[in-house]
């Protein structure tokens, strides 16, 4: 047995949902992350900086020793006067989808241009842009790419702004970030560093590794893992984990998204593993993100346990309601829940 | 309200299945179509020639008025012995299947060059070879481009060997067929003369849309549209319609097929009508398969009737247990029910 403590990881993408969903999944969160960045397209979405408290309150009530990092949806009727009230309110960064990409994004950003008043005042006051780079149209495995040039144009046009482009799924999407100056980075997701289009298309037809952005070909996976294993601080994890109810995935017209929060820490110990890596996991989980924020690092640690393949853990084949990824499969490596805790302040 | 009358339709590609949903789905099949070429991977499959009188047997009772047309599955074990009592049998083609690629293909052929023999006997006594044109690894959307060597080198072997590649899905694939001499042709489906890769993950999952090989790009569609359409005889109508049962397409690890047989000529006419290529409807659907094939002309017609928008057909959501392509939808284009009918002999 094998084991291996990392200080305790943020999660710097991921979706908690509300109501009874925000209930069932926020403890999968909380058990592996301190601090997670929480996406702001609820049903309603978190649009002007009076409902971040009240967001704020129902995760605390759902997970008390998480530590939300909260974040503003922007649309085409967000103005500077938003930004800056939701950074009063405790708002770290602002997040854009192109109109229709993903889930609950009916409302999102239609004419980019038209909010550059909006990015000028993020880069003014320090506020990230997070984006999901992806142009809503087009041909799936071309979306991303299509979309690097409206990065390079928003970098250009506010240099000191911080941008993350978000979960990147290309060789194209790493080399873009890897260019450009560090105040571009990119989070990766756990899913995205394990499976390519194969695994949704390839054999039968898998609704639970069905995301946005859909996974891409061996290359691209091969430039995720390369850049989230070699150290470059321009890539950090943001999982995406984004619960939908089994019967949501698994129906005529399904979900997209994948619910990776259960296993996130103990599948990046594999792939971290495989590229004889581990000694780096800790600044991709746990440092680089918080760097980029200018947040603190976190205190305390979890412990990463390796078992021998026969005792390892079996994912649950659901969680809160929801279909976890890798459920069913035997994980060599897991949390320990002896891990030690910070408590709640 | 337009009428179009057309000879009545062959289906060179179709999966019939056995017991239960044989008697739920052949009928949809005899409804529109004198004759269907019957595919062999049924459970168990028809790999022998004492199968098929069986088999035709089952097919006669459920749909008494198709004249199916019997195929034989070649596996590691068919040898030219096999063939010879398979055409004495009544089968017509013999289909091969790379392992693995597509529903109850397990025990399929891992090594082409071992069934040279056969290969040899099926072109001495002008037996058709189908193939699945697809090699079983590789990324998805290259396993069709991948085989097209393959395929190559089995007509410079026996060049005399009729071949028909099946459902091409790719640019690609339709070159290298107009590219060979008249002896080797290829089916397309219907569905993959209407989608691409985005209406299966490029929106919400679509399972009913989930088929191998899987549909590609736009610039496929248009290659595979334009050689439906252009009156060149080497391409013809196969559905490949193939039907799962509900809860096996909308779970957790889905079945691959699209049941396109209740929608097959109305979604055709309406393909022809948008290339304004209604003209060559009954060439694709009705005359050039038989030519391959040897076979004589159907007699008898069937009748298309075009509605106006608002009282068009709307597509059953559920047939026989099977959720047809299209359900739901209102088409334009149906196939009169009061269609002339060669009565059975």
């Amino acid at each position: 047995m094998k084991t291996l403590a990392i200080r305790r990881p943020d999660d710097f993408h991921v979706h908690l949902r509300n109501g009874d969903m925000l209930e069932n999944v926020a403890k999968f969160t909380e058990r592996h992350f301190a601090r997670a960045l929480v996406m702001p397209n609820t049903m309603p979405p978190i649009v002007t900086a009076e409902q971040i408290p009240f967001y704020r309150r129902e995760i605390k009530q759902a997970a008390p020793n998480l530590e939300p990092l909260m974040t503003i949806k922007l649309t085409m009727r967000t103005t500077p006067e938003t930004i800056e009230k939701a950074m009063a309110a405790g708002a770290i960064a602002a997040k854009m989808y192109p109109e229709g990409v993903t889930t609950n994004s009916n409302d999102a950003v239609s004419s980019i241009e038209s909010l550059y008043p909006v990015f000028g005042c993020m880069e003014y006051n320090g506020m990230v842009l997070c984006i999901h780079g992806e142009l809503p149209e087009g041909f799936v495995l071309d979306r991303e790419w299509a979309f690097l040039e409206t990065l390079e144009a928003i970098h250009q046009r506010f240099p000191a702004l911080r941008i993350v482009l978000e979960h990147v799924t290309t060789d194209d999407a790493v080399q873009t970030v890897k260019r450009l100056p560090p105040n571009v980075a990119a989070t990766i997701t756990v899913h995205h560093l394990m499976i390519t289009l194969d695994d949704v298309v390839g054999g039968f037809l898998q609704p639970h590794h069905f995301c946005k952005p859909i996974p891409k070909r061996d290359k691209d996976l091969v430039a995720l893992v390369e850049a989230a294993t070699s150290g470059n601080p321009k890539f950090f994890l943001g999982t995406d984990s984004a619960p939908h109810l089994k019967e949501n995935k698994e129906c005529g017209s399904g979900c997209a998204g994948v619910f990776t929060a259960p296993v996130a820490l103990a599948c990046l110990a594999k792939v971290f593993e495989d590229e004889e890596s581990l000694d780096r996991l800790e600044d991709f989980t746990s440092t680089f993100g918080a760097n980029f924020y200018g947040l603190p690092l976190n205190e305390g640690q979890i412990v990463l346990v390796k078992h021998d393949n026969d005792d390892g853990y079996v994912v649950d084949h659901l969680a809160g309601g929801v279909v976890p990824f890798m459920a069913g499969k035997r994980l060599q490596w897991w949390v320990s829940q002896n891990a030690i805790r910070k408590e709640q302040p």
